[in-house]
């Protein structure tokens, strides 16, 4: 846990924000595997660890902004409990770190409630578990398919508006899980060999992030089909020639992401093709990071990075026709289909579950709903503390090909008889995590292997 | 999947033993970690692997005892998803190698359920995960508490029933699990040294089980405080003269699980003490497998190795009296607080989540509710094809010696002053995997150092 003070802070901000009503904290529970005691690793509720750092299932905070008052509802465990479970710290012992004296059996929670809606506003913010979304139901008397829209806005918009811009011991955080994710990057370069199976690279990413500590900060992509963009097939067996993409990051002991990508040689040389969209795709990576600064859309970083893949993509001969209007049609969507990058903090998509009109956009700008632009989870301005990831990419994906070719689709800007040889290609992505600063911007962590030459170097070792 | 006449039998036997109404089998979905996309590793449900063997997330199978229809309802990927995640095997094809080709859109399950339950009986097994409840809860019209209570009692016992019995081919898939799992514990053994993180040693099982394309059957026991029996704190590093107690299994990509314990000393070398603790839990171990065979009582195996655990401790001067009379007290449960062991298959504690009344006992045969013997998962005969684990040990629970000592608990059969100076032991188990076989038993895999001499060679290679 961080100092006391931290947390005792960013509760009495998120208190003056709202003003209103009690806010409503149910902390994750463990969840069961194949039966309901063989569990997954246990992964706090960010929010809650956010406002309170408890790294406990079952426990719920409230805090009654109009009074003041602050209470983790939760019990102590039983001597039956230390039986198999060792004398761990008391939840007691816990909330005063988290400076909160105030601590009440999980069973008075329901009746506080209760009594509290006669007079007060309920605050929640909308569940992604679904114990939670019973627990909200019958605690609120909601029927089950009314929880998640009635979350309270004001709520979600005052925790974005904290949690976005990240505090010192948050960045220092964040630094150490991006360290121990270049590790893992480094790890998979070293392994990118014929004859590895996708599976035994996967496993060692995963024994690095835990080996520290701490976890995945999500299911790791190691894949020669890099061109399928959520892929988690770890299948297959490596040869000679092919790409390799990873996608992987820590998340630390504290629970905070890191989030990379490097494409990477099999057995240490890209063949003349590689190579080339290789360095589309890193010229793409160094136009968008440039431009990273306060007040910055990164909306038009996006469309910055979109501009020179189309740029490189024209001097391969895959596009033809005026860039900015390539741009524009969405041209570049056959070869990107995603965004250009997103928030980064307690979560590898930083408040994902509060909504990305919330994280991403304002009330003035919207997300798009064109192909490409809808995937985009971050538009607006950037500010100073914000910690983003940047991952331009390259996908030769059949299917798509095969379909914007049927229908001719945007054909002044696509040479479709160059882009139907690169069907097998694949795909290739480069990732890197950045803090804004004051006039700019700071790389986390330390930059290891990202050109050919580079990566060749780190595969060849 | 195993071969389609497989699924089909299963279903034909359960459609038989039913025979009145629809069962529903809900597979698994996907859990979010910290929001809804970031989701751990999928496990699918066991019983739905048993009878369908579709390793996919969201779909329900449906069987009619009545007409024998077989249906499962669910969605193929949109042209969307496939940019996604790629150009994956269609639900049509699995179910087609499950034996069933009637396959329905998920949005035709719940009017299809709607009509049947006005003239049939529905049953459904006791849900473990939430999510499965919400959708119970609305597809019957059924209130969430009252879900788990209104689960089928017919439908559980014919389940029980058949996966108790393991076939031939099951037992292939469980002597890989073994397998693997031996490997882990092998490598446990080699990594015990001075310096080393038990998360080392933790992440390095995990990646043992990853690499062979699998995952872990259980989250590792790798510990120090062997005493905590259900202990998954890896954040102590290993000293000369520790003792490491792993409990730990892999579950194979076909999702049958190996369980084993091994408990070792760090460095090398066991100190007197713990040599003659060991010797104690290696006699017990060895007692309690000399029983097994069809009829025997898993309850008089689990007695059986009290008893012997009793002798041993009088011997080292522990524990004194009469041995029948100290286990019938329940004296050895200071020691020994938990099951001998338990069914193992598709999941580890084989069939938890239906219920262990049905599981481990009949209706002639209850679970005692005094301490110690209300941990033992089973306690009725044993029949040929009954895979289960023997894992006796002996535990030194501070916590637990200074409540009944304080109580003068039985002590006419302990030695509290003995006892007394092993209050920083720690805990030492031996487990290991069989089946039943006509007359006996068989191993399931090779065996692995389980003697003083052998284990202290693994260590110090």
């Amino acid at each position: 846990m961080f100092q006391t003070s931290i947390y005792q802070n960013r509760r009495g901000i998120l208190s003056k924000n709202i003003q209103d009503g009690i806010l409503v904290f149910p902390a994750n529970r463990e969840l069961g595997m194949n039966f309901a005691d063989n569990v997954y690793h246990f992964r706090q509720d960010s929010t809650f660890l956010y406002y309170f750092g408890i790294d406990q299932p079952d426990i719920v905070g409230v805090l009654d902004t109009d009074t003041g008052e602050e209470i983790i509802f939760g019990d102590e465990l039983s001597i039956d409990a230390i039986i198999w479970m060792g004398a761990l710290e008391t939840l007691a012992s816990k909330c005063e770190k988290a400076g909160i004296k105030d601590v009440r059996p999980k069973k008075e929670l329901a009746p506080f409630l209760e009594k509290a809606k006669r007079n007060q506003a309920i605050h929640y913010l909308p569940p992604y578990r679904h114990d939670i979304q019973i627990d909200l139901s019958l605690w609120l008397d909601l029927p089950i398919n009314l929880v998640n829209k009635k979350a309270s806005i004001p709520f979600i918009k005052a925790v974005v508006a904290q949690r976005s811009i990240k505090e010192e011991v948050e960045l220092v955080e964040l630094r150490k899980a991006v360290d121990i994710t270049n590790q893992m990057h480094l790890k998979a370069m070293e392994m990118a060999q014929p004859g590895v199976e996708e599976a035994e690279i996967a496993a060692e990413l995963q024994r690095i992030a835990q080996a520290s500590g701490g976890q995945l900060s999500f299911p790791s992509i190691v894949t020669k089909n890099g061109e399928i963009l959520h892929n988690h097939y770890h299948g297959n067996t490596l040869k000679e020639g092919d790409l390799l993409l990873v996608d992987a990051g820590a998340e630390t002991a504290m629970h905070y992401a890191g989030d990379m990508s490097r494409t990477m040689p099999v057995g240490g040389k890209f063949s003349q093709r590689q190579k080339e969209i290789f360095e589309v795709v890193y010229g793409a990576h160094q136009t968008a990071i440039e431009g990273l600064r306060p007040g910055e859309r990164f909306l038009d970083r996006h469309l910055a990075a979109a501009a020179a893949l189309t740029d490189g993509l024209k001097d391969l001969g895959l596009m033809k026709g005026d860039t900015q209007e390539a741009v524009a049609a969405g041209a570049h969507t056959l070869f990107f289909q995603c965004g250009l990058g997103h928030m980064m903090g307690l979560d590898v998509h930083d408040m994902e579950n509060l909504g990305e009109e919330y994280v991403g956009y304002t009330d003035t700008l919207q997300k798009s709903k064109e192909f490409g632009l809808k995937s985009l989870r971050l538009g607006k301005e950037l500010e100073k503390g914000y910690v983003i990831t940047i991952e331009p990419g390259i996908y030769f994906i059949p299917q798509l090909i095969d379909q914007w070719k049927a229908n001719k689709h945007l054909e002044q800007f696509i040479n479709y008889d160059v882009v139907e040889t690169y069907k097998d290609f694949g795909g290739i992505r480069q990732e890197e995590d950045f803090v804004i600063t004051d006039n700019g911007y700071e790389l986390l962590g330390e930059e290891i292997a990202k050109t050919v030459e580079a990566v060749e170097k780190e595969v060849s070792r």
